[in-house]
Order: structure tokens, then sequence, then C-alpha cells
């Protein structure tokens, strides 16, 4: 399967922040599902900075309900603590037709401590049953937005 | 001002849960945000219980876009940990024209830790403007519900 | 790889609960972070079950540090809504020599809604430096009670 | 009672960031909770402004075990959704002998969306009983880096 980042330079969200006192749990570190949220933050700013729309106005602008998450998996290799500042490093791991993943790695002090895959779907509201959502086809001109410039 | 519960028998609702990890922050007791989930948590189970309708389907069945919530507070007077058996006790503080008041209380091994009050509105869509909305006079018939049966 | 399921029968955790309006997001479902929570509390339930010991009691007990999770994957099947009932159905999916596999379902209405794996380790503070934690193989005493009375 | 905010310019702390998809309930606005997670951000950008010391050193720096919350309350006037860029402006509100308020201020483009009070203690580990923490009073030292330089 042709991998995105085989054929161009792509897209790379960096979003620098700090490590809060409620983000941790009684080992002083980072609690596991905070991550998560985190990688939601880094799939945002990724998609703001590829396709040059407010997160919030993407599905007016692209006709789709959103870019709901289908799997999810997670290494934690270093621990993140309290006042830690750490780097969230998001970019496209692969398009495929109507589902892409997104990687995530976050630094603590340069060193990877967390790295992650979201893969999310490309979704529209079914015409004929508006209750469900279904996969579309990633438009082609959505891909190409997140070759650098 | 009237307050409600001088004048009848309120409902009351009573969950019992356990502190769990993840609501803990790195001095091992429950962090503070995680309080006011539980304060949700309440009213939700007393509205259920006082108006007999699942908390979802309360708009459509008041004609309500919900009961926001305008004003809030807690006070912290033990701590809770991971593992403690927790009960949270909820009722109206008071209705008003058109807000209302949940005390809400958090039981320890019996003893008082947590007590909060949250002031909703009864929010309807405005029919001037749809993009807001207003409080609107809660109906006598809600009210009612509250007294015990 | 001897799986422990092949075995013998093991424990379940089985925990019902509701999801609450603070779970879900603007699309209306459990916002993803929350299914991460969903399990934590799932494994401590079922270490409970397991080994008789309240979980903020297992280090003492066991002489370790904790369980810490080093890998955690999720795929969401059908959404989980505000109300919904849910059912939470835990078990080991495999005990190595010093980690260990969590298997995590969410039902909703009975239909499978989530699954989950997480991999932890039985961490113990290390003798020489005690700034740091390291895996220490599982007792065997502790694989045998997760085996079904 | 006098108060600092009379007698002195004090430090304040202001941090600008988004709101993020999964701060959001189904109703497209920021859920309650999430405004004092926010609150404890600011509280401890304040401190490192006004002490110099990063938060988790606090304790060594001053002695003390931390500033445990004991009281905290929040109006909400405006709603705050997906995608707004919002400024949380942090201050002292008073120092008593050994506890103080931190005032909170959330703004929606310029616009005070949330207001919050938080009332906390100077806490030491009481000498007689370790298990248990005490208040102590602030050294007038750290009362006076509150100043602005």
């Amino acid at each position: 399967m042709r991998r995105f980042s085989d054929v161009m330079a792509s897209f790379i969200s960096q979003r620098q922040f700090a490590i809060e006192w409620g983000h941790c749990d009684p080992a002083g570190i980072v609690f596991n599902s905070r991550f998560f949220e985190f990688f939601d933050w880094g799939t945002w700013t990724l998609f703001e900075a590829a396709l040059g729309v407010p997160p919030p106005d993407l599905p007016v602008a692209f006709g789709i309900i959103g870019i709901p998450l289908v799997d999810v998996s997670a290494r934690f290799i270093v621990p993140a603590r309290f006042g830690d500042a750490v780097e969230l490093i998001s970019q496209i791991g692969e398009f495929r037709r109507s589902s892409f993943d997104i990687d995530h790695r976050l630094l603590v002090r340069g060193e990877l401590a967390v790295e992650g895959r979201e893969t999310r779907v490309w979704a529209v509201r079914d015409a004929a049953d508006p209750s469900t959502i279904r996969a579309q086809p990633i438009p082609s001109e959505v891909i190409a937005r997140f070759q650098m410039p």
C-alpha cells in the first residue's frame, strides 16, 4: 500500500505545552487517558495547519459530519510528570480510500515518551438514513493539501 | 423567598460509587474538577428520579433546550482517596421563577467530605433568535413532581 | 506462548454503569479518552475480585510499586451516548513473565461497542536506584489467584 | 480586612489557549468541570511568575506540602465553544493569615465568559501527626513576592 509519507513531505503539527497538576495521577505521572486528549489536540492542529480551516468549520467546509476515531493505540515509554515541558508532534501516517492514520509522538526533554496512532474516517451523514453516518472517499484535494507547500 | 424544602418533602438522589485511581492527583486525593462531574451526575439522577424521564429525553419531554449551569460552588472539607466508597446526596435547594439550586453532599465513610451548590436555569431556545437560549418559568407541574409521592 | 485462558477459567470483572453527560463530546458520543478511564476502572475491579485486596492496598500486599500501563489500544465499533446503560467486561488476556494483558469489552445494550487491550507490568522500585522502577516476575501465586475458585 | 490589591500592584498571570473538542459537551460548550482545571492551571502559572519557582519545586522551596484548595466557586456568563481562543487571567484576591484567594477570569473574544474564585491554604505536614496536614501562616516574604517588581 502506498504510504503518503513515502512520496512527499507532509505537514507536521508541533505543539509545546506543560504537564499540569490535574493531568497526573497518584503515581505523580500523567494518567494514561490524558494522552488521548493530547492526541486529539494534535489531530485538530494538524488539520488546521494543512487545510487552513478552523477545526469547528471543517464539517461545513468539506461537507462531512466529522473525522471520527475508529482505532487508537499508544505505547508509554517514559513517564511525563507535573511541570514537564512536552512537545507533541503529529503527522499523517497514511491516507487510505476513506480512512487515514495520524501518528503522534510526545517528547519529554527531547526524549520520546509516548507514541500513538489514531485511525479516523472521513465521515458523512448517510443520505438514505440521516441517523447514521458512513465513511466516504477522502477527496484528493484534501490529501494534496497535506503536502508541504 | 419561599424555600421549596420548607413546605414539602422533596426527592433526594443518592448514589454510591468508589473513587477511582484516575480521579486522583499527585497528592493522592480526588482532583477538584472531578467533584463537579459528580455533582452533574447527581443532578441528572435527581431529575430522572423526580420526573421519571431518562435524562437524554428531558428536552423533548419538557420543550426545553436543557438545564444549563450558571453558578456553582464547592467546599472541600475532608479529602477523598483512591478506593474510598463515597455517597453523593443531591436534592433541590430552592426553586425560583426560572432558576433553581441543587445541593450536593459527598460523604466519605459517612462523614461530610464535600458540599456544593449548583444553580441552573430552565432554558429554551429563543423563538425570535434560535441561536440564543433564554430562561423560562419552570412549570408548576415540574416543581410539583419533586415532591415525594 | 501459553495463553492463560487456554488452561483455566479465569476471573471476569463486570461493571454496569451509565454514560454521563460529561463523558460525551459535541458529537453527542463518549469522548475517546473516557474509555481509557473505564478500562482502568475495569482493571482495578478485576484485580480486587481475583486477589481479594482493595486496590490501594495492592502495593503493600504484594511488595510492588504498582502495575503501570505500557501499551494500550482500543477499537471503537458502536458509539455510546448520554444515558446509555453500558457493561464493561474485563479479564486477563495473557500472563507473561513480568507483564500481562487485560482485555476489555464495553457493551451497549448487549452489543460490543468498544474493545480494548491494556498491557501492564508487575513493577517494583529498583533496589540499586530507588528513583527508577523495573519489571519483576509475576509471582505464580498471583497468577493462580486469577483462576476461578 | 486589608485587601492585598488595595495596597500594591500584584502579579497577574495571563494564559492564552484554545478550547479543544474534548473540553466540550453535547451542548457544544465547555463542560463545567473543565473550568476548574483551567483555574488550577492559572494558579500554578501565577505562583511560578511571582515566586520564580517551577510549580513542582514549590514544596521543597518553601517547606510546605502544597496549597490545597478548600473552597471554589464559578459563575458562567457566556459559553465557550470548540475552537474559541480564550484568555485566562489569574491574580491574588486576598492574602489572609494562612489562606488566600485567587481570582480567575476567563475571556472569550475579550468578553468575560467565566469568573471564579479559589480559596487555598498554605499547608504543612503536621509535626505531631505526619499523616495529617494543617494550615500555617503564609511567610511575609512570599506575600511580598506577589508585588510587581
